[in-house]
């Protein structure tokens, strides 16, 4: 009879489908802004993000379920025991980031951020050439969902995808090539969109340095969707200044919130969203991770832990299997 | 020897390309700019628009290829002799118009928009819900070859795709459904996007009425790209403001240019951009105007007019066929 802590903001439907599959459980719903460390101590498993700091490497805690796609404030030392398990939304994200990928990719290249602008000032004025997604390259640098939903409709759109994983693996069908990170810095020179959607770890704080940001192809587009330390801020910014890129859009930044006397706000072909493209702000996202959570629940229940979905590593941050 | 006009902005390969096929012909190349009257009635053939006044039923003249794909100004009575061939660019536009469809529907979409204005006063600020393309359906309204690539590409992303046309034919595989006209009124509230890439004739002048825009689905999302007035402006900016829609996308209004204190710059849930989403702003799109007016040469040269492409009818402003 498991204690089972529940901070997703769940309807009726989605707790009797959660309750179904844990017959023998107790359930506690508790509104994330609202969990208690009490509430954490008691549970066994924990569906939802909680304050990583409330965990303190719990001894009773068995099992987190996140709702998030980063898992990096989880994977620090001390904050889940040994053996406590850790599983991610991945699967969760995918179509809502990547939609939102393509709407700024767009946005940048058929300038329809400056073209907004214009409408606010009631400017009816042409801005010139653009360029189109069709017979363009693009380089996908992290290959979990979001990254993998992404170049699915790249290439759907008639871009040539190249895909860029820390580990080698089997090509799926979206990616026309598949490389190591390694090859990352011969890459660069021939991607017009470079899509980062990348954990947060030790190997990918600001992966994207001002030598990486220049070796990019003059007038090529990076996308940030990750976290935000993949890109250097500094470095971006004189980039951008520089005219050698075509465009950036960062739904993640370093810091954040960016605060409002940043010079970044400002920066030249800089598309700039709050950390919104994920959350539960699509309807299926919260669909998706329910049912990811079911799974995993029926799974962990029956005992059957290594069929679990989107477990990970707390040691690398990187998912163990899909 | 046919005495060829062309205003299209070739470069020095376009031109040797076009000599090739037009090997007994003499070429006057001129700015569509610098075009004058006696260069329009000295030619038999002309490659590019040039303004319908100047034609005034040139007898000499056995046929123009426009550069666009809106073929009205020549539609007009007096303008073309009987027994002109009038060829517009269709095939042209399609790749740079849809895409800037796809862009749009997404920056309404996702709230892109707003966000940009948030970053225009350095405001990070959450939005809140969003809605997809994945699992949404499209109303395509006018088949051709825009409206088609537009379906095509909403299909690909996952939309049920919906077309209509003016006359019965084949279903092509990019729609889920299509229908005529006639079944427009009892289609519009099941669509989350209504797209209209229409001529402009008689039929098509504020096809969307007060009526229609309030007989879309609510929080759907309108884009036209034909021309402006297949939209009653005043009508949407009622229906803008009442908050029924989920937003519009405008490439082309009426009147156009929009007026500076024209009401529509304003309108909440609305995306307007100076008709730009064709012209030759994507180099592809040139390339292809070229290559259109390249074959059509060459079957006109060879007698073989019932084999060119695009051929329009003056009396109805609609392609006899693609």
């Amino acid at each position: 009879m498991k204690q089972i802590l529940v901070t997703i903001p769940v309807n009726d439907r989605h707790k009797a489908y959660l309750e179904n599959i844990g017959k023998d459980c107790i359930f506690t719903y508790r509104a994330a802004a609202a969990v208690t460390e009490e509430d954490v101590r008691a549970a066994q498993i924990i569906i939802g993000n909680v304050p990583a700091a409330m965990i303190k490497a719990s001894p009773r805690l068995e099992w987190i379920q996140l709702n998030s796609a980063g898992a990096d404030a989880y994977c620090r030392d001390g904050v889940l025991a040994e053996g406590t398990v850790l599983t991610n939304a991945t699967g969760a994200y995918g179509l809502a980031i990547s939609e939102y990928m393509i709407g700024v990719a767009l946005m940048l290249q058929n300038k329809l951020y400056i073209y907004h602008k214009n409408q606010l000032d009631h400017y009816w004025h042409d801005e010139g050439d653009v360029t189109s997604i069709f017979g363009s390259t693009t380089l996908v640098v992290g290959l979990g969902d979001i990254g993998g939903e992404f170049a699915r409709r790249m290439k759907a759109l008639g871009s040539y995808t190249i895909g860029v994983r820390r580990t080698a693996g089997e090509k799926p069908a979206y990616l026309d090539k598949l490389y190591t990170t390694e090859r990352l810095d011969e890459l660069l020179p021939r991607a017009d969109f470079v899509a980062l959607s990348l954990p947060n770890t030790p190997q990918t704080n600001h992966i994207m340095n001002e030598e990486r940001l220049r070796g990019m192809k003059p007038g090529a587009i990076l996308i940030n969707v990750g976290r935000g330390n993949a890109v250097d801020p500094d470095a971006l910014l004189r980039v951008l200044e520089s005219g050698h890129l075509g465009g950036c859009a960062l739904d993640v930044t370093e810091p954040e919130p960016l605060p409002a006397d940043h010079p970044l706000w400002d920066a030249p072909r800089l598309v700039i969203t709050p950390h919104i493209a994920g959350k539960f702000h699509l309807q299926e996202t919260f669909e998706r991770i329910v049912r990811i959570s079911g799974e995993n629940l029926e799974k962990y229940l029956a005992g059957r832990k290594d069929e679990m979905r989107s477990v990970v590593d707390p040691a690398t941050g990187y998912r163990k299997r899909s």
